[in-house]
């Protein structure tokens, strides 16, 4: 069955009493000109948006339907995350072809539903319609913080140590194996496709590290290590330092037999890794507390002028690596 | 100039400048992951976003890029009026084919920028990324109103007198003219065809009538009378009686020398009029009022089963108009 034989409003229907029976107390959700999110007192309401488009961020016959919708919402999500908040809940505008099969966008809206449920974040409104060339997908989530005290990227001081939530490159490796059809796709391929189609985001690490005021900055990687860092370079007017035998690798990208330097590459250029970056007070940070939350050291805010990142391996400065770090302004 | 010569960062530096200097104390807006608004005691929150995609919405060389911004961020300020709310901020994503000319890009910033800054609705954040195929525009708007005090579509009661904003068809008919090239494009119909491109959101009025607890239900038109009052009869169970003669249309749109059948169609089908349909307690109603906030009564909310509209032509029922009133159901 395609969408143009059951229209937008029958679409419509075939989510919204769902998403609309899980609406928390003092909401309004789908069916108004706006949805109503309550005002929890001594709260600040963070918001972020993100648009994929066919061909430009996924292809539709790699990703399907169901992972399609997870990853809209999880991109979304991230960005909650590098903020510290709690969702609040989602806002999908979505183009669609006519020739679509409505049972890809069934699939598409378990997708989005499922992790809607296990972030606690209801989709509250949107909008649906008609698309010549290929899907355009938007999300808007909302999410609430304690007042002052959302993060952002301009607070990191010199000294402060840069982290990062979870292994780096596992996504770019997967992009890579979805855009080369001639790489075999053995169980580590597999894994690390799904790394990219299904990114888990840090919602909850974010709300640990958002409430520890000595988190000074903190973002989702998004672009990859070596671009991100450069906005909270920016903002902070500081600079960096990061080693690179530092960057933690999982061990499926390490078994894909990728060289070393292709693999630290993936890690600091290879983007989507949906993983959180931050920079900490050094009198706050212990190794005994990254490894009770899960986080790695990657490196150093410094006080050096020009908003520069120094690539260091095993503490010697490289500006050579794979082509030279200059690359790595991705 | 065209976009893929200065690059996504490099649009993003040509506006947001004027919009960071334009933010209101305890706002975060563009530069971070997310966005954040701060809490306004007393008041809860109201959420609405819409998508515009090319040759679907707009055909780029009518429209032209000043009035797409304008546009783009007016039909979304039309949803938060009929909630009755007041403009925290806007969020806009944009997917922008390559060889976009940057001209036509800052035209279109422009336009946004002018009407955000009437209404007090600084653009926030947002996405901007690649299109193979044409442009794709989603604009999330945020606005607050008095907590309890958001209007919505399910609290209409028999006997109100349903109510809108300003004259209707105009901008069906400027759609009309913009279609069919064999139509000649007279001074009525260049007016006609800017009604349909620069939409005025009724943020002032829909904020006058959101503090009136007699205006029971309240929403925009955006599909056209006919559509839209359907909506508020199924939310709020009831039905209505919308007399034909009562329809408002402006003399611009009485002069084009369309039939009056023809005239009402588009009033009642056409859609785009962004202005606002509400419905008010009789007891509270008076013609005074009426003429004060420049609104019409166009006919009664009932208890009839089914919810149902009955079309009257002088107080007197029809089923037949320019091929039947069930061509209204559009």
């Amino acid at each position: 069955m395609r969408l143009n034989e059951i229209g937008e409003f029958g679409f419509i229907k075939r989510f919204s009493e769902k998403h609309f029976q899980n609406l928390p107390k003092g909401y309004t959700g789908i069916g108004d000109d706006c949805a109503v999110i309550p005002n929890i007192g001594g709260h600040e309401y963070t918001v972020s948006t993100d648009m994929l488009i066919e061909d430009v961020h996924f292809v539709r016959s790699e990703i399907g339907g169901y992972l399609l919708g997870h990853k809209s919402l999880a991109v979304n999500l991230s960005d909650l995350a590098a903020s510290g908040s709690t969702p609040c809940g989602a806002f999908l505008s979505i183009a669609v072809p006519g020739d679509v099969e409505v049972e890809f966008l069934d699939s598409f809206m378990d997708g989005f539903y499922k992790l809607s449920t296990v972030y606690g974040c209801p989709l509250l409104g949107g909008d649906t319609t008609g698309s010549r060339h290929g899907l355009a997908i938007n999300v808007t989530v909302i999410g609430h913080c304690p007042e002052g005290r959302s993060k952002g990227r301009d607070k990191s001081l010199p000294g402060d140590i840069i982290c990062v939530s979870g292994p780096l490159g596992d996504s770019a490796a997967g992009l890579r194996y979805i855009l080369d059809p001639s790489l075999e796709r053995n169980d580590n391929a597999l894994k690390l496709i799904r790394r990219h189609h299904a990114p888990k985001p840090r919602i909850l690490l974010g709300q640990q590290l958002g409430s520890i005021s000595q988190v000074h900055s903190m973002m989702d990687i998004s672009d990859g290590v070596a671009s991100d860092i450069r906005h909270i370079l920016q903002r902070s007017n500081v600079s960096a330092m990061i080693e690179t035998t530092a960057l933690p690798i999982s061990p499926t990208l390490r078994e894909t037999g990728l060289g070393s330097s292709t693999i630290n590459e993936l890690a600091l250029c290879g983007g989507e890794d949906y993983e959180l970056l931050f920079t900490v007070d050094p009198a706050f940070y212990t190794q005994e507390w990254a490894n009770k939350m899960k986080i790695t050291a990657i490196g150093r805010i410094t006080a050096a002028p020009g908003q520069q990142v120094i690539y260091t391996e095993n503490g010697i400065s490289t500006n050579a690596f794979g082509g030279g770090y200059d690359h790595f302004a991705c």
